[in-house]
Formats: C-alpha cells, sequence, structure tokens
C-alpha cells in the first residue's frame, strides 16, 4: 500500500501501532481504509483479530516492510492503520474546549482524559495543532476514534452554538479555587495555549477558574491541569461504568 | 567546554534550554558546573542575568556552538548547562513514590506537578529510568532544582525509613474510589509503572485507591494520574502560597 509521510492538507492520516490499529477497527471501522503489518510482527492472537475485522469489513490488509521506513522512523511499531479524515461536529452536553493548543501528544492525551472521564465532545479553536497528526493519535491511545471533535474559526463562534453551556476558564488568576468550585452541567471547561494561557478576555467569561499552585512553577502542564479539571467536574456524578 | 552525549553512568549531566538553566542557577548554582551560549542566542537579559549569576559564584560560561551539535539535536535549545549529578535523601513528610517509572518525559512532568502541589520529596523504586536524563530535567522545567529525589533498591527499603507514613497505592481495582477518600499526612501516594501498574501485593499496603474512570481507556496517563492524586491530596491543606 502506498504511504508517504503526513501533511496537515492529506486526506489519509496513519495510525501507528498495535493498539491504536486496534482502537479504531473496534470502534470506527468505517474510516479504516488499510493496514499494513510489518513482516516481523508475530503476536499470533492479534494478527487473527485484526485479519478477522479486515475480512469483514472489507478493509485491504498487506504485509510489508517499507511503509514503515517512511512513516514511524524510530518507533516501536509493527502496525500501520490508513484512516479517512473527516470534519467532525459535536452534540450538546459537557464540553472540553481547547484554546490554541500547540502540541500534538498533548492533545491525543487530553483526549485519552476525556474518554476516560466520559466527557466525549471536544470543541478546538483555532489556530491549532492539527488534531489527526498521528503523533496526536498516537498519545490518544487511540481514544480519537472514540470522541467527537470540531474546530471553531473563534471563541466566538462556538459560544454562539452552545450559549446555554456554563464555562469555566482555567486562568492563572481565575478568582475562584477549583476545590472551591462547583461545576454545573452542562459545563465548558475552557483551557488555554501551552505557553500563554488564555487570553484577558476571557476573565469576563462564565466563571474563572484557578487550580492554586505555588510559585515553583510558571504554571501546570497543560494535560494534568485539564485531567484535574475533568476529575473534579465529574466527581460526583460520573460512575466510572 | 567539553560535552558528550550524555550516559546514565557519566558524573554529570546537560540542562538544555534557558529555562531549566536559569532554575539551576537560582535554586541550586553550586551544582552547576558550565554554561554555553549559543552564538545566535540574543535574549539580552537573560544573557546578563546568567553572566552576573555565573560571576558570582565563579561558574565558567562560554560561547559557542559545537556542544549544540552534541547535545540537542532538534531541539529549539540555545543555552546548555552542565550539572554535578549527586545522590539525594529525602525527609519525613508526604512524599510520591514512584514504582518502576519507565518514561523519563513523564518523570520530569512528574516533579514538576509535585512542585506545584508543594510536596517536595519524591521516592524511586529501582528499577527505573534514570531520574538526571536530560530529558527528565527538561520535562520538568528545571523543577527537579527544586525536589528531593531518593532511589530505593525495594519498596520494603522504602517502607523500613518511613513506616509511620499512610501508604495510598493507586491501583485499577483500589477498593475506595479517590473522591471518597480522606488522605491523611504524611502520605504516600504509591504509582506504579506506565505499562503494568503497580504489582498485585500492592493490593494489601495501606489504602489502595483508584481513581475510577470509563473502559473506554485501559488507564490514566500515569502523569495525569499523579497530578489528580496530588491535588486531590493537598486541596484542603495547601494553599498555594
Amino acid at each position: 500500500m502506498k504511504v508517504s509521510r503526513y501533511k496537515k492538507d492529506d486526506p489519509v492520516s496513519y495510525l501507528l501501532g498495535a493498539t491504536v490499529v486496534m482502537e479504531y477497527l473496534i470502534n470506527k471501522p468505517g474510516s479504516v481504509k488499510g493496514v499494513i503489518l510489518h513482516p516481523k510482527f508475530n503476536a499470533e492472537e492479534t494478527i487473527l483479530k485484526i485479519k478477522d475485522i479486515c475480512g469483514r469489513n472489507h478493509i485491504p490488509l498487506s504485509t510489508e516492510e517499507k511503509p514503515f521506513n517512511i512513516l514511524s522512523q524510530k518507533e516501536n511499531c509493527f502496525v500501520i492503520g490508513i484512516i479517512e479524515k473527516s470534519g467532525g461536529r459535536i452534540e450538546e452536553g459537557n464540553h472540553v474546549v481547547l484554546v490554541n493548543p500547540s502540541n500534538a501528544g498533548n492533545l491525543g492525551t487530553i483526549i485519552r482524559s476525556q474518554i476516560g472521564f466520559d466527557v466525549k465532545d471536544l470543541a478546538i479553536i483555532l489556530p491549532a495543532v492539527d488534531v489527526f497528526d498521528p503523533k496526536t493519535i498516537r498519545a490518544s491511545m487511540g481514544a480519537l476514534s472514540r470522541i467527537r471533535v470540531e474546530t471553531f474559526e473563534s471563541f466566538d463562534d462556538y459560544r454562539a452554538r452552545f450559549p446555554d453551556n456554563n464555562y469555566y476558564p482555567f486562568m492563572l488568576d481565575g478568582s475562584v479555587r477549583l476545590q472551591d468550585t462547583e461545576i454545573k452541567a452542562p459545563f465548558s471547561l475552557i483551557m488555554g495555549n501551552e505557553a500563554t494561557g488564555l487570553p484577558p478576555e476571557f476573565s469576563g467569561i462564565g466563571q474563572p477558574i484557578r487550580i492554586e499552585h505555588t510559585g515553583g512553577i510558571d504554571s501546570l502542564n497543560l494535560p494534568i491541569a485539564t485531567g484535574i479539571g475533568l476529575y473534579h467536574a465529574t466527581k460526583s456524578t460520573f460512575s466510572g461504568k
């Protein structure tokens, strides 16, 4: 199968590694356009599962080495999947809203946490890193296949679509502490860029929250702040099952 | 100044980037054996600060390009620091205990969160990734300079030193949920390896805790689980100032 180094404008993206490929084959087989096994891949049980699902869904399957040299350099990767990218649309309910996220690994890690805490809608305010970057998909451990993602040109566009959500911008100088705040559904947990945080105008939107920390660090890492926000927002209602 | 590609047995390690170097110059100048500026580095204010601190502490300072080619490949790095590695000793109080952590970036991110939530002692149970790996130091954003770290050959060795701490192993099948548990100081938040978690015998130690999540993911990412544990453990006592 023909693959080429990923570019943001490509109509397809790549799943690197057996875990990620399996997630997509199980949750979103319709988006998988092909699966490639490395000749040295020898996990018999996984190979049987992949063959079965590909067979039932008419997904092309090949065994060849060259695509791995093109796509996965130093990674310990023995299965590649090719997926068709498609624009998504989020639904009413609880949301994470990322304003200008810039790091693919962080974005994937946040998506994994969202699925863990059952918040299945993600709004991304542009400009932002590409949610279909293979690094994002890999960091999500394939959880991208279980989430709805929609990009918006501006926060105002997002707000116009979901005027009734309760907005909680996370800011270093938020007026209340997270532990003193009851997050009311439907909520929008709004997180800023890794380096710059949210622009100051967000202090006039909804209820700005701070996760208090010492002056020993400039800020918490973005996926950790988001994970703590998700834990706090869902801990009284979410059963985990 | 002479530098060579980092190896675990080297007596020195490297600080990559201005932020990390500044953290060490401010918090631990005695450990810094040299600072190297890239010829193209032009952040005048930072350069003045570095020159000042190096001058006062008799730390050699040079401007040269070659060390960057050896140490920092593709990273956007214009300052390198050389530090002397030294074994540490943790103190009585609240601890994070990492059992067999395997990823340098994760370890650094956890250290950054610990400083954020003012838990300044980290026990690492061997085998484990090297805490002085330049990737660890960089992911910590230099917070490694503010923490005490001690490695132990086994969890039993750690336990013998701190028999009176309250142990909270974080396990997927922990018998109580985090939100239903009051964490009592002095506490030990005990986290397992990224891929395998804690061995089953930890279910008989202290009060095993689970961070409940959906079946949509296998587990939360280790730094996120640790960050959520730190937030919950410190939220009623920690003022953040």
